[in-house]
């Protein structure tokens, strides 16, 4: 098989530890597979990077800052490859140009264009163990190094992954797979097997961060088999993120996710006429404000009643852009004590009752419902921030996710 | 004019220091100059990254120690051109690949073989200040970055004002300029304003630290006119050193070297026979052992005795080819308590009695000269080590210098 591992900045945060990834691949090597490892930076460094930047700078151009950080991953790839050749294996590091990857000219947050994989294949027909820097690439035009931005490394082992068609991209961090729940709330949670690419990208949007949606996203395009496992404990298997298709008996419900860092926004004494919530909505989206699940009361004596959710972090932007509209709307009012428990699970298409069951459970621990809101795989609702564990491990119990 | 600015890892050591770096380009740019800074890796930086990867291995491999080394220069270049960039001048950092240099396949300690200034060029005449991190190249035939070994960043600097035509290569450390002597040794001691690119790498091969032979070569060869200065006195003007005919009045001597890592070697009981002593240096030669001063005395019943030094670092290696040649040399004894003073001036050539002076004015100190070597610019000593300093002062005043 031919494997792209990726190891994230804690894996690689010390020199015991890189030696610790050196081992893991060696173990898969003697197993017979090709090995393309991809790597963060040593954690730290890259914000210890960033420091002396802006310490020059408030806002330091795009291009160096990107000649800056793209450091760091060199700096690993090329110390897990001499760790890999001290044991004997043939290795080489590849910086994200050497890995053939160009990108468009966005600095600091590039998107990845294309691939070129000879450099690649080359080395791998040569038995060579490949070490790339990741997070980085080079811009087509200028040819200048360019960063990929937050979950970079990730990206550019799946890009990598699908580009050289491997049989599996597997994400190592410190975190040994996909849960059930957040064992800190729920210590039944299980760990999944299996799990398909929208359950994850649910799951993920909802608060769980093993891995980031961008890279989910970019598996599923390519049809990259990804596993969540840890460089911790590299003898547990891990969870395969796959392709619906491939996951043989699909769970109703797969896992429960918690979001705290949501506000809702109730807006009260809304002037009724043709598109005004769309132009209320159309300003928060152009303010990048995330708008989640949005809630209309039927309108009495031409005033309705809005309420919708947004992320603790767009709260300050938020506030400014209802400003705008302070002469159709009467009132405004914040609550950030509330929290969103979801329920995600691919089996919700073919299976009915099953957000019944989930109001029924928090009904009986006598816990409101602010809002609901659906999608094919997904029932998130609103509720106080008070009950959040509770809701959630009533809600596993419920759907039997500890069995 | 085009200047070439070379700043050293101690003068980019700190953030401070980097930001007092710009500092010293931004006023030579507002005097209508144009700009190419050759930076280090701030000082500790590279000795670290060495430290991490014989962590891993006690010989790593040399191309990714390139890979690893190579990215301080590239974190400082990056800075400081974030920081000339926030006090409003364009910019831009360059890597040794985009800066067009190209070396051979020796890792570690690689040659540069050209230099395409294509890109420097082009970033010129977009009215740009360019910051080329040191040290680095690209091999021609893998493409994969390549180091240049101790004193690359100078070699960097002068290999691009060679190949761009500037009209001056400026190397700053923390020293402002070559002066007659050690100033440590003899306070009266003067700096120079020039001196001929002969001189100085008699005065560099004799213990004068500020710069390396291997970028004085260079520049002699490329004919580039080289200044020593400080970036913490960038207001003092600092050495030009440069070719003997720029240099109108020639001192007969220009300056006292002292070298106390040096070992006399004495051979006794020599078979004297064709080959012999050919056959001893020969043998040190093959082992990398720079022997310097070589006496040999006249055979007496077909036993000869011979003298020579080496540097102490050598010692051990010499003691080893010493016995291979145990059969036809009776004794050997090493004396490390010796050093060597060196007068070194262009106008030697030109002028007689300079050496008795020096043997006078030993004399006079009651300072015994075991060996003496002579070239056309320099005449080297050995004494006593305990007489190192008293001889500098004593041969500084002999020749006017402090005048």
């Amino acid at each position: 098989m031919l494997k792209v591992l990726k190891f994230g900045g804690t894996s690689v945060g010390t020199l015991e530890r890189i030696q610790n990834v050196a081992n893991i691949i060696k173990d898969i090597r003697d197993e017979g597979h090709d090995v393309i490892a991809v790597v963060s930076a040593m954690s730290g460094e890259t914000n210890k990077l960033i420091e002396y930047a802006e310490s020059f700078s408030k806002t330091p151009v795009p291009n160096e800052i990107d000649m800056l950080l793209s450091s760091g991953e060199r700096v690993t790839s090329a110390l897990l490859s001499i760790a890999l050749n001290e044991q004997g294996y043939k290795t080489t590091s590849m910086s994200g140009r050497e890995a053939g990857i160009v990108t468009d000219n966005a600095h600091t947050r590039a998107r990845i264009e294309s691939i070129d994989t000879n450099n690649m294949k080359n080395a791998i027909a040569d038995g060579k163990i490949i070490v790339v820097a990741g997070f980085q690439g080079v811009t087509e035009d200028t040819q200048r190094v360019s960063t990929l931005g937050r979950g970079g490394s990730d990206l550019t082992a799946v890009a990598i992954a699908g580009a050289i068609h491997a049989d599996v991209c597997e994400i190592y961090t410190d975190v040994d797979g996909i849960y059930t729940t957040d064992p800190r709330i729920e210590p039944k949670a299980k760990k999944l097997d299996k799990i398909s690419y929208d359950e994850m990208l649910e799951l993920a949007s909802l608060g769980a961060k093993v891995l980031q949606n961008r890279s989910v996203e970019m598996a599923k395009k390519l049809n990259v088999n990804l596993v969540s496992r840890s460089s911790f404990t590299p003898e547990v298997e891990g969870t395969l993120i796959t392709k619906e298709e491939n996951i043989m008996e699909k769970p109703v419900v797969s896992g429960i996710a918690l979001d705290k860092n949501q506000v809702r926004v109730g807006m009260y004494g809304v002037t009724d006429r043709p598109g005004m919530a769309a132009g209320i909505f159309t300003s928060l989206a152009n303010a990048n404000i995330n708008v989640d699940m949005i809630v209309q009361t039927v309108a009495v004596d031409g005033k309705t009643s809005l309420d919708f959710t947004i992320p603790t972090t767009d709260w300050e932007i938020c506030k400014t852009v209802m400003n705008t509209f302070k002469d159709d709307i009467e009132k405004v009012d914040y609550n950030e004590k509330i929290c969103k428990v979801s329920i995600v699970g691919v089996g919700m298409k073919s299976h009915t009752g099953v957000a019944s069951k989930a109001f029924s459970a928090l009904a009986s621990e006598n816990i409101n419902i602010r809002i609901i809101s659906t999608s094919e795989i997904k029932v998130s609702m609103i509720i106080e921030e008070k009950y959040a564990e509770l809701a959630v491990r009533a809600l596993h119990e419920a759907y039997n996710l500890d069995k």
